[in-house]
């Protein structure tokens, strides 16, 4: 069984499972306030870009509950401001600021004093939620055409469980798969500098018991090579309109391997990833991580004192990359027109 | 100015430093014994494909220095043994063996008893150690003529004076480059699992004032989208006849990277990692190494219990994408046939 990444705490408070420390221990914080929610989203205590969407919604409206008794004129500033600082916690995932935008639209059209608008966000932020765990699964579904009875699949980073209000995203039909008794097996990069794969991805897999395989981030190369890499699933941050996509960091050079020795290479995201405002990649703002990040594990020195790094947490791959994009509305390809969802994205 | 990675004790050890310890603590250790040598290079606390074949030769020396009174009879035995020990502690680099050959051909040749062979193998490690510094510095100067001033080069793993008797393989060129004055700067991979990238190499160029930045090796393909890198210089552990040649894990995706990307690509190793008793790459041994050094870093679980993990020390790149092979005799392209020096390998 998948775990749960969110849920709400009995006061009302956001509560997350702390996903830096795994697989070491599993703590789960309640994040009280939309600071503490920025914050974990900004430490990557909670991450995914569909599971930030979530974390944001939720966040705003556990930051408001003690609001519920003002008036429309000191509400809805106030869910602004929490709302302008949800949305600068990762500057990447588009789906942080869809989440935070639908929110606002809401307090906007909905009438009265702080208590019914609250309501009001609190049932949006339910909803954002529920499409989430649907949407996962209309991308497993979808997914599960591309997979056979014994696929080696190759991820990179974490787009399951742990990254999604539901199953996941590129991980969704390898879950499917499984839950309908055919054999998969993953191969997990090890996805530095924060590991994703091995801390995060491989704790779900194992959990779920599906069959799976931690490498470095180096070796993907070597198994194409020696054909055992049927298919390439990765997520995605932000899709743009003519279908370059970024996302984390390594995942343009598992495109290029891929192409090279001629292994389907699909990304799978929700709908709500696609950014129609966005011609194409080069737009995409690539966040740039504390170099610490590379210089440091696990709080030990890994650099000589006096080393530069450099930290850009994501990559652009471009559209022609891919053999296809595994959506919620089904396997889809490029360009991208404005959708329903997208269409009141600022 | 380059370190030294070793040297003889007062007594007669092997002195080296404990590379596993950088780039955190300087830690010299005095090996005593060809056994000690032998789990050295087995720990990887020596390292380097041509710094291990002299570090094995001076160990024979060590390991044998108690036996100078013993009759021939009993002192030839215990090299050969002592010799097998030394040429098991990693099986894919050829440079161990090949220095191992050599001090046994030595000692089959020289006449007398302990006292006189042991001489005459002390003189040979000597020599292999002075040819390895010289060596090292006719790759550095075939190699200056593709690094132009203000050249970005991007490298893998350790290939410098922490790898060799003196100022490195792949690194030669650039300490060659910066002595003179010319402006280069180094992209180095971390090269997980051990980190050779981040914790010598770096350690290495921040030493000797070489300006360079650390990146994941996830990173490297969107540098090279980029156009922030004008060549890649990496090391060989073991290079055919026809070319193929084995390295660190990671270094046969940087090479379709490097393709993809119309980024030349350079192989630099001395000539003595020639091996044409192998035809192609399929014959070269590949040393898997425990998956407990991609599931736990620093000593702390970066993955989950009972998560599986695959650990090949190294992959084979075929000849195909090397550019050329900058060795000591020169900036040469395969098939390699028989030189003076390989005629004798077994």
């Amino acid at each position: 069984m998948p775990i749960q990444a969110i849920s709400w705490s009995p006061s009302g408070a956001v509560r997350i499972i702390d996903q830096r420390a795994l697989p070491e221990a599993e703590i789960t914080r309640d994040l009280e306030s939309a600071e503490s929610v920025a914050e974990a989203i900004r430490q990557l205590q909670v991450r995914g870009a569909p599971l930030i969407g979530i974390a944001a919604a939720m966040g705003l409206v556990a930051g408001t509950r003690d609001l519920r008794t003002a008036p429309r004129k000191i509400f809805l500033p106030r869910v602004a401001q929490l709302s302008d600082l949800l949305a600068n916690a990762r500057p990447t995932a588009v789906n942080l600021r869809w989440a935070l935008h639908r929110m606002a639209g809401v307090a906007q059209t909905t009438p009265g004093d702080g208590a019914a608008v609250w309501e009001r966000l609190q049932a949006e932020a339910m909803a954002i939620w529920e499409e989430d765990r649907a949407m996962c699964r209309r991308i497993g579904e979808h997914g599960l055409t591309i997979l056979a009875d014994g696929a080696n699949v190759l991820t990179h980073c974490n787009t399951g469980a742990l990254a999604t209000g539901g199953i996941g995203t590129a991980l969704a039909p390898i879950y499917l798969a499984h839950e309908q008794g055919r054999k998969v097996h993953v191969f997990v990069d090890e996805t530095r500098p924060l590991l994703q794969g091995s801390r995060l991805t491989m704790w779900e897999l194992v959990h779920a018991g599906i069959s799976c395989t931690l490498i470095t981030d180096g070796a993907p190369a070597t198994l194409m090579r020696q054909a055992k890499v049927d298919v390439v699933l990765v997520g995605a941050d932000r899709i743009c309109a003519n279908g370059d996509f970024a996302n984390k960091i390594g995942t343009y050079g598992l495109a290029v391997l891929a192409r090279h020795h001629g292994v389907p290479f699909y990304c799978a995201a929700p709908w709500s990833t696609v950014d129609v405002t966005l011609a194409d990649g080069d737009l995409i703002p690539i966040e740039q991580r504390s170099p610490a990040e590379v210089t440091l594990i696990a709080g030990r020195k890994v650099a000589p004192d006096g080393a530069i790094a450099l930290n850009p947490a994501f990559d652009v791959t471009p559209a022609r990359y891919a053999t296809g994009f595994i959506t919620d509305r089904g396997i889809v390809q490029p360009p991208f027109s404005d959708g329903k969802e997208r269409e009141s994205l600022p």
